[in-house]
């Protein structure tokens, strides 16, 4: 249904396989202690785009907006965590997250248009992502949590979409997403041996 | 009446000067601009020890907390500078926090007792100014807007301390808390030409 409502969701170039959603389900607890990072990270990377920008008045009032929705449902995973007992750790991240920021430009304005698109994705790979484990997961209440997320991620790929097209000729927008689109689903194509939302 | 629930906020070594109110009630504008600025910073702040610190699961829930009521002032700031018409601008910051951060020693764990210890120092001299904000502000509304600011301040400064008391023996802490309040208070004695939260 959501992914009707937000037909550009479909950016992703190639869905997510069916050895990620094993990995994941075979190792729930890991996949939480990522999640909580990722909420964590995604809120980190709102902030530094407002600190970078801060004249750009629409893009601090809907960053600022993710950042804290990001910051609730960190909290929310955490207490998924203290549930289960799951001690905190720090996990080695996947080379997903530092593949796409490679790709981003250093030059301006390419850094501020990457930087958007290359967040988007990550939110749109998320919403994926958490759409498989909450049709997957085993345990009802865990996997409605993630169906009550998915809806948030998909929102936020929205409002990247959103500033970009804001800020940026659209044509540009669409085909800079579109070449970040065909390497971040290159990125995902082999497997990550340690199970990741972003494995 | 807040301060006397808290009577540690008297950790401050000496009160802010007559000259600051002035420069700060003559500048309204822009200290409304550098106070979004400082509410960004804290969420930042927290959101680095966060990821520091990942493992110490009473301050990660903390200081999740701390970090989203940030957010939240950070965004009722920013609505008050639409409403005023004031354009988002970034703003040189003042020396207070670089000269604060560069006591934090560098070995762990010193590291983090530091870190805590700074970032509540800095929001207990926010809890004074911005009382003093409110107790002097011509406008009644924005003065009424400080005054509920000022209690989160004084409550971030309690967490800071709690969890410095939680992880460290409190000797230590008081200690260590007292030199760091002699530097805060010396770090403002000469008022910085331009007004800022903390010039």
């Amino acid at each position: 249904m959501l992914s009707s409502q937000l037909p550009t969701i479909n950016i992703l170039k190639q869905p997510t396989s069916a050895n990620w959603v094993e990995q994941a389900i075979s190792n729930l607890d890991t996949i939480l202690l990522d999640h909580a990072q990722c909420e964590r990270k995604a809120a980190g990377v709102a902030l530094n785009l407002i600190f970078r920008y801060p004249s750009n008045a629409r893009m601090v009032r809907e960053l600022t907006k993710i950042a804290r929705e990001e910051l609730e449902h960190f909290e929310q995973v955490n207490q998924w965590l203290e549930r289960r007992n799951i001690p905190m750790r720090p996990l080695t991240p996947p080379p997903y997250g530092a593949g796409l920021k490679a790709q981003i430009r250093p030059q301006e304005s390419d850094r501020f248009l990457d930087s958007l698109l290359v967040s988007g994705l990550i939110e749109a790979r998320s919403h994926e992502r958490l759409g498989l484990l909450a049709t997957h997961c085993p345990e009802p209440e865990l996997a409605r949590f993630y169906a009550g997320l998915m809806a948030s991620e998909a929102r936020h790929f929205g409002t990247y979409w959103v500033l970009a097209d804001t800020y940026f000729d659209r044509e540009i927008v669409k085909h800079r997403l579109d070449e970040l689109a065909v390497i971040e689903s290159e990125l995902l194509a082999n497997l990550h041996p340690e199970p990741r939302i972003h494995s």
